[in-house]
């Protein structure tokens, strides 16, 4: 297996305040996310945190999924880091879209062709 | 809770094969590098991939250390992200010191706290 991969960091904020508090929809989401990108989908975990917000990840044969959610701040820190010919984009754009992110941002880091490669990040509107 | 966190990227090269193809070893150092960073283990979850390979998560309350290895390549790809007061490079030196780790990339990345900013990465000898 080739270990080239792309990692998408999504920073989302102005989310649903109660689709990032709700564990059940973020875990639903995160699998579907994987599966519309053509992941396989290995092990999952998601942990609720009291008095509010999740985490979790979702661990793909391409590589992961990961969410932390902060609903009193409408933010979500989202990772898809996949490798093989899956584009990353595909499922950070849907999370991004599931939770009513208003804005984000997002970066993408190749991993495993050497050193860290660190590109401009780039903001839009969803 | 605050959005602030420290996210560190690590490129781990020339590795032990047989480490990085332990899966036990590799959830007990993952489990050991959080408790000596500070922080709180919530969720476990390792797979191990035929014919080699281990991909796996530690989620702590503070956020989450994950791996994908390749012990063909002798490479692994590590993340370690913490919020609050934790020192995510800890855990980070800890993990590349447990796998032999001869060479390595890192890069640390502020997150959750409004645009991604990429600094550049560092490279330095175990």
């Amino acid at each position: 297996m080739e270990t080239m991969g792309r990692h998408v960091i999504a920073e989302l904020w102005e989310c649903d305040f109660d689709k990032l508090n709700d564990m059940p929809f973020i875990e639903q989401t995160f699998v579907d996310a994987a599966l519309r990108s053509g992941a396989e989908v290995r092990e999952v975990a998601f942990h609720k945190f009291a008095p509010q917000g999740v985490s979790g990840v979702v661990i793909i044969s391409e590589s992961h999924l990961t969410i932390h959610s902060f609903p009193e701040h409408g933010y979500a820190s989202i990772d898809v880091y996949t490798c093989g010919d899956l584009d990353p984009t595909i499922a950070a754009k849907y999370i991004a879209e599931a939770l009513g992110a208003k804005s984000r941002q997002m970066a993408e880091l190749p991993r495993g062709m050497g050193p860290v490669a660190v590109p401009e990040p780039s903001a839009s509107p969803v």
